[in-house]
């Protein structure tokens, strides 16, 4: 497949989504000069959602992926700064990733396979695991492999 | 914050990298049926590093941190197709992500504590653990940590 082909493919959008909280703790860079976060008694740089779906449907539309990413990032109460989504040929897998001011979510599928490997971070008070139930809804997954990582964690 | 400022602060670039393999078996769908890799005796469908740099250099350059990833995609034998970076007021962290023909690196830095959470994922035949070396290079970190997820592994 020539490059011209990808590059047509590629779909990017930098609207910004509705969760306008850039100024709040929320960010990457405003109104708090620590910018790790706490919980459990822990202090990290951000939550890392490592997120497998097996038996999984509807991974071959980029439109598709790209709505459920946009919605579990505004599930997780994120603010969505840049998206951008590959169509790949022949096997119709997606790549895709929404870049946030409080990290990213991204998402690769094997449709052949019916299984997509999606990572969800974020920093700040947003919640990555409440992607996870809009993540399962729009791709019916059979299982669910979750593993959380908390990086930067602080000894 | 103004949402301008962060948008004013996008950088995209869709310029194709020089690795020329889209139609490999290096590629997410290209010349064979099954796109998941073979390795150990195990079959999965992609590496995925995480790589926590700490007390790290030039963590604040978006410029800096656009070529390092680059670079470190062009080490593994990755193909470029897209890459995005935020850089944060008023931390100066920096937010990027590089889109690849075999999945994606992304990075989040933390100037102020001197830290970067990146992750390498890729399928194929691409062997992310060149782009470590590529990453010390150009940040210089004290210590890494670097953990490994075979993501869909079949059991």
């Amino acid at each position: 497949m020539p490059m011209e082909a990808f590059i047509q493919l590629g779909m990017v959008s930098d609207d910004p989504s509705e969760n306008q909280d850039l100024g709040g703790a929320d960010s990457h860079g405003e109104a708090q000069k620590d910018y790790f976060v706490e919980k459990d008694g822990q202090k990290f740089a951000g939550m890392h959602l490592l997120v497998d779906l097996w038996g999984a449907h509807d991974l071959g539309d980029p439109v598709h992926v790209d709505r459920a990413l946009r919605d579990a990032a505004m599930a997780a109460g994120a603010t969505i700064l840049h998206s951008h989504f590959h169509h790949f040929a022949p096997n119709g897998g997606v790549s895709g990733v929404v870049v946030l001011a409080e990290s990213h979510i991204s998402i690769h599928t094997w449709p052949e396979r019916d299984f997509a490997a999606i990572d969800i971070f974020m920093c700040g008070a947003c919640d990555p695991y409440l992607s996870v139930p809009v993540l399962r809804a729009a791709f019916r997954p059979e299982s669910v492999e979750l593993s959380e990582q908390r990086r930067g964690l602080l000894s």
